[in-house]
């Protein structure tokens, strides 16, 4: 276990996006599969996980990913990674191993399972790429604040890009255009400046009570 | 200050999604803004916030949100509201609120905010509707998911809402539907039930190394 912090309120109210980072710490692979394990814990549209991610952590990915993150520059240069999160447009091929793992865990009878994919699958096959590229993009989302905030458990810091080159960001890491779609990047590491103070709207000033 | 633990594991790695909630249980406006204050401290792109809550807590409300979503009205039946959550596609008209705000509060210097003004508010009014459609969507889940941790800190749980009538919800509430497009629906209370346990494919199942 390598958190190294518990307190929510100092986790998720002391989030900052952090843009320079330290470049002398490496994060192990085991400890971000243990960080992406603690992050999909965050729910999806009918459990089918459709978060996908590629960690660029190596020169040559950092190489690849320079011409498509814009100005974002200084974070893919000093972060121990780039998380790209993608949405896998058809999640539901995964179906049969998600549900399969929770009859095998005790968490759902076979008969619920046959129901439920019987009605799942064909739905996600039939619906419209419009339908689909919502879907993954909120569970993608969902995935990738935990993910931020996990982040810090562990004692890093992270920044969210959403300017890069959405239509290439695939093919360029040897994935089908079609079938993922990047959502969003991560920059992940050890902060090295405390990223900027920012400001929101009230909460009275986007919501209202019916 | 309702929060009721600040056990970050606890809070993220104990939710579940909960279906049946204690009709016993209202939550105060002060409370619910509360809350969202303490979500949408969640980054957007360009910190342009494109959230907006309707709390759907009457009667009346969940009334007009019955027919909207489809299996899930045992959620509506006893939660103590239904949170929708929207994403403002002109979320831009705001901009001078927000970035004013910066400059006010000392966290961004005047000249900052009218050069970054003169860049991000075009770029938002140019961008098709594809683009703006997907950053809203990625925003508004970005502030649903830290809003459900921060419900479980204030001891409550929810459960996230995808399938409802996408193409009806904003019109049921009075919303422009070309502007205010429905993301997620977070059902909230008191919970009565202790959720489903749910599994997970491993991280090394859904994550590649570069």
């Amino acid at each position: 276990m390598t958190q190294v912090t518990n307190n929510f309120s100092e986790i998720t109210f002391g989030r900052r996006s952090v843009r320079s980072f330290d470049t002398s710490v490496k994060i192990s692979h085991e400890e971000m599969l243990e960080m992406i394990d603690e992050a999909v814990k965050a729910p999806s549209s009918v459990n089918m996980q459709p978060w996908r991610f590629v960690i660029a952590e190596s020169d040559e990915a950092k190489a690849i990913l320079k011409p498509l993150i814009r100005f974002n520059t200084l974070q893919n240069e000093t972060s121990s990674a780039m998380v790209l999160v993608f949405g896998d447009m058809k999640s539901q091929e995964r179906a049969e191993e998600i549900y399969g793992k929770a009859v095998a865990e005790g968490k759902m009878p076979e008969e619920v399972k046959e129901q439920q994919l019987a009605t799942i699958v064909p739905m996600y096959d039939n619906s419209p790429k419009e339908v689909m590229n919502d879907i993954v993009h909120i569970d993608a989302s969902l995935a990738a604040m935990q993910l931020m905030l996990v982040a810090r458990a562990h004692g890093y810091d992270t920044n969210p890009i959403g300017g890069f080159e959405k239509d290439q960001l695939a093919q360029a890491f040897g994935l089908d255009p079609e079938r993922y779609i990047p959502v969003i990047i991560l920059a992940i590491g050890k902060a090295k400046d405390a990223g900027y103070p920012s400001v929101r709207l009230d909460a009275s000033e986007v919501t209202s009570f019916k």
